[in-house]
């Protein structure tokens, strides 16, 4: 066998049966190593931002990493946005780069670049691994870094001759994932003394205390002690909708998070990072809690946050009897009329059937969203982490490939969408069961009101023109329909609530533009 | 004035007056500058891959920088792949990157990364600016190295305070260019020395070196002395056609080019770098020139080529009664019949107007074209020098704003195109003089050739899987005018003639999806 073999096997003797890939010269022994592996499902993007943002969706809902196929330096950087929302919401990801064979880096032929240099300031851990012999140590190292709870971005980085090289027979194989570390007792103690003090407390939550379990204690928590629950403003999944404990976030606007996190005298973090303003404005504050509020970690995001929760409600004497506050299912009526965000929102959170996946990209037009879907049916809600726009689409597709049996709902503001949108050939080509609704309002909506908040005025042509995405309108429908996603154009309520009910009633991809 | 305008100030005070951008929340100060600066061109691309790319087309026609507007790290790093083709073809380019204002750093936001760590190994010279009083030196300092020949990329980090902040009133300005220092005399010496040697040499040209009075020279010294002219396989920017000396390139394929090479006893570079294989392969050689060929530098890129070879002429002795080879505008044939990759090479060469740009992404289908063009009408030949694919749109865009009177031809691989396929938005928003011919093969049909030269065998299941882009096939027509873009498709060569007439004999952009 050689190298490329190797990196196949041990890949699957961890139990990572999905590559996300877009190869090319250097990685073609690898790509016929992957060709001898049946049991490798192979998903090609058109783009590597497709690759990395479909790793990250597929990895939040499979609880394990994929791998990504990316060639070399040029392949690596454009797939680094959708690699930092993934290290941004804890993603498990390992990323194959192929590189030049190791002597041929004296010669800078053209694609010769640093990828290391490249690759530290989205990832965890990197690593070129240098002979064929050490492809199946660095795969599983990679492997182990990813999966080391809350998740990590492993980069490794693969030369032609490592691929092509004959390798030891030897696989390195482990059925055993990093388990989650248990928090202190002594934070524990910490946090029931805190809570018991009867200050105004918050528990922020993020990660795995956003899963259904977690958050029934957590609200268990909330409901014998008073504490209030907060989860971050942004996470990677979040289990909610009817039958679940509801939670909301911390607002992106500063002002909104200020006025939400008023008064609070005690913040507990569980996975949670200090709440801070996603940008920097002049004379508002950076940090959102008060500043006389006295922060504590109960638990930091690698650690085993379920666990940490119930402990904590045991040192409370939190009994069973005291059951969490889930939602009902609401009774959501649908639009009607006149279609703008706040009707799509509406007709999704009616619509959207049970066990669904919520991919949101949706960025200011689908702000409402989030709280008045608390009631929906049953669902996942995955998000942009990192504020790279260009997730929504190929986080969708990696969705799907994880559960093949749930429908993802795709929440997709238009500009962003832009930014990755080969991803909609790939929902086809693997006919991936996807609706997706694209809110077209025809410009970068959020900033025009950051031009605004920056006290400019109003916009004259050069702001226009880099804020508004008319002259020409994009035609999404035309757009998925050349990459063969069936589609169609929605411009009232009425049309909207047909077409998505058509859509959750069928199974493959589907796209609707809804035009606000 | 904020800092902001101290930088558009300082832009346009060195003739920098086209911006393509990007924008987002940091850098709304910097948007709201521009705004106030009408003498700015502001050319939107609906993502940084689009800005990076258009930003090349343009310097490499326009012979000055164009500024690029992208969004902290993530916005930076999808451009990364076209600023590596940039540098590749020394090309001048600014790129102002915005930040979080340098006091929210430690909050480590959602979108905070290391953004100098990201573009160091894409530019020749990064810097983070840190107030605005020194926005206007360090502008200037990024002008000065961009436009230092060759021409380096140069990345400037504007932190959100450091434009919204008060700034000195001074604008550094200069309109002075950077001047290209001459050659050696001895290297002239040398050099002229080894051609009277009598041995069989190869003059290696690239960058200025291919534009049209230097070739003049280059092939005066050819005719006179019986040196073989050659250019390097990948080069920003060549004049040719009818009327203009022409001049071969060493060859993509190892074996074509050690065939090419074979026999060169002597090689003088002339702002060309050492011939290497693009790749390396089991049991081939890296350097492609033969092994005791004596390879010598006459000037390096950064040198006044024109002048170096005009000396050397000198040195020679050869006068200016050795005319130049220059083509004679060849009588080519249309095509007929089947449509396939040569017939749409035989047709563009046909059929391009005087003058034209012709931007080549056209990877595997359009290696025939540059040697059957070489008696096309006069032309400008820019190509992808990096290797990173989906330059080919973007940088039509960026031609066609530097050239507003020329007309662009950009022949498209598919699967390149769908790398940046949103820069047929731009080109339409910006009403763009661009005939784009899509060679839809509909498979990355480099890498089926790559991988049976990896000895694979034929491709199965997986390896089918990521290399060919049918199930769906791409609909251009349709995608095309999704962006606002006309477009048709053409099956017969006949089809392709009629198409392509009638675009070239209109104005604006327009798509012919040659089904190949």
């Amino acid at each position: 066998m050689n190298g490329a073999d190797s990196l196949c096997d041990t890949l699957l003797a961890h139990g990572i049966d999905v590559c996300f890939a877009n190869p090319g010269t250097s990685e073609m022994h690898f790509v016929a190593a992957l060709d001898r592996k049946p049991q490798m499902r192979c998903v090609l993007g058109m783009f590597e931002g497709v690759v990395t943002g479909a790793a990250d969706g597929y990895a939040r809902m499979a609880d394990k990493p994929a791998a990504t196929l990316l060639h070399l330096g040029p392949g690596l950087a454009n797939g680094l946005a959708n690699i930092h929302n993934a290290r941004r919401a804890r993603t498990p990801m390992v990323n194959i780069v192929g590189d030049h064979a190791t002597y041929h880096l004296q010669h800078d032929a053209p694609l010769t670049s640093d990828i290391e240099g490249l690759a530290w300031p989205m990832s965890h851990w990197v690593r070129t691994t240098r002979t064929p012999d050490a492809v199946s140590h660095d795969t599983a190292e990679a492997i182990r870094v990813a999966m080391t709870p809350p998740g990590n971005i492993a980069t490794l980085i693969l030369p032609a001759d490592a691929a092509w090289g004959e390798a030891a027979q030897t696989i390195v194989s482990s059925d055993r994932r990093p388990a989650a570390p248990q928090v202190d007792e002594a934070a524990i103690r910490e946090a029931a003394a805190a809570i018991r003090s009867g200050k105004r407390t918050v528990l922020m939550l993020s990660g795995t205390a956003l899963r259904a379990g977690a958050l029934e204690t957590a609200s268990r928590i909330s409901r014998a002690t008073g504490v209030r629950l907060m989860a971050q403003g942004s996470n990677g999944r979040i289990e909610r909708g009817a039958g679940r404990v509801a939670i909301e976030r911390v607002p992106y606007v500063v002002d909104q998070a200020l006025e939400a996190l008023s008064g609070t005298e005690q913040m507990i973090l569980v996975g949670a990072k200090e709440p801070v303003a996603f940008f920097a404005y002049p004379g508002k504050p950076g940090r959102l809690e008060p500043a006389d509020c006295r922060t504590m970690e109960l638990a930091s995001p690698e650690h085993d946050l379920a666990h940490a929760l119930e402990w904590l409600a045991d040192e409370l004497g939190v009994g069973h009897n005291v059951t969490p506050e889930v939602e009902e299912r609401a009774d959501m009526p649908l639009p009607s009329g006149k279609l703008d965000a706040d009707a799509v929102g509406r007709a999704i959170g009616a619509l959207m059937p049970e066990n669904a996946i919520l991919c949101d990209e949706s960025v200011s037009s689908g702000r409402q969203f989030f709280s008045l879907s608390r009631g929906s049916a049953p669902h996942d809600y995955l998000q942009i982490t990192g504020g790279a726009i260009g997730l929504g689409l190929p986080m969708a597709a990696g969705a799907a490939v994880a559960c093949p049996d749930r429908k993802v709902v795709s929440m997709q503001a238009d500009g962003s969408g832009m930014y990755t949108v080969q991803a909609l050939w790939t929902q086809a080509r693997e006919n991936l069961d996807i609706v997706t609704v694209v809110f077209a309002n025809r410009s970068y909506a959020i900033l025009h009101g950051e031009l605004k908040n920056v006290g400019a005025g109003a916009p004259g042509r050069n702001a226009q023109r880099m804020l508004d995405l008319d002259h020409p309108a994009l035609d999404w429908v035309s757009l998925a329909r050349g990459m063969g996603v069936e589609a169609e154009r929605a411009t009232t309520s009425e049309e909207l609530v047909k077409a998505l009910q058509a859509a959750m009633s069928r199974k493959g991809p589907y796209l609707i533009e809804a035009v606000i």
